[in-house]
């Protein structure tokens, strides 16, 4: 009924049940917000494909920027990324997060299950 | 299996799968909290409309505000435009959102499709 | 299609629909961030029971805390709480909460009905 990988004693990464499957918040290494953003979504895309989804499979993104100011500039990796025709709801607000070097982090849910021709 | 509706590069703002409705997070224009409320619960509704759902059928909705002493304001018009018996699981944080003149930002999750009798 | 419980005018407690049951963000009673997690969790636990469900299926967490410096010190409640190898998919970020004595919400979305054998 709900199958969990990589499941630790704090979280699972990958929660999968009844054709959803959530992910827990992915944040990136690296020095700007680009080079997190792009980590982030790389991580994204590994647990995705481990689940059996994919990113033009994405139902909701939600992003947490600790500083508003780095809007534009995830915001370029992030258009660059999301599969043409295919981009999931998102919405986007400023926390911090729970490292001070963290500049992002994204909650993803998804479909996932074989694709139907 | 995943119905994308007014989809653009960075989102979707409407993205159906499996009988649930993701929306995109929804602000609104006007000078204060409550204008501002009253525009995206009118947005939401709009959206919801073209989901094949409605604002009783609100699974979750997820508040943001950016200063919350404007919680009781942004509630009064909220609690005005629920349907009666109907209302949603609601969570209400603070978060700055994309732009500073924006007070208020709701993530809303619905049900879709027909009505049974 | 979609059972509330405990439903008032601005939210409903617990929204059932397909499977899988939204509860509205939970906070607790208590002098530290120790003592209100406990009581949040405790209140998720008797949420999930009316819901036809139980702390071993949650499917996602995201947890808000007022202060991230309070991190540690959830968290050491959180993993003794978590029924082993059952951790959902979880986020945390730092957002002030609907009152200022509040230091932690959870808001817990889950799968119920009977479980199989």
């Amino acid at each position: 009924m709900i199958e969990r990988i990589d499941t630790g004693q704090r979280m699972s990464k990958i929660v999968k049940h009844n054709g959803v499957v959530y992910l827990c918040g992915q944040v990136g290494e690296g020095a700007t917000v680009a080079e997190q953003t792009k980590d982030c979504l790389s991580r994204v895309e590994t647990l995705l494909a481990k689940a059996e989804s994919s990113p033009d499979r994405i139902l909701q993104a939600i992003v947490w920027l600790s500083d508003m100011a780095d809007f534009n500039e995830m915001n370029a990796v992030w258009d660059a990324w999301v599969p043409a025709g295919e981009a999931p709801a998102r919405a986007c607000g400023e926390a911090r997060l729970a490292r001070d070097a963290l500049k992002v982090e994204i909650i993803v849910t998804a479909a996932y299950g074989e694709k139907l021709a």
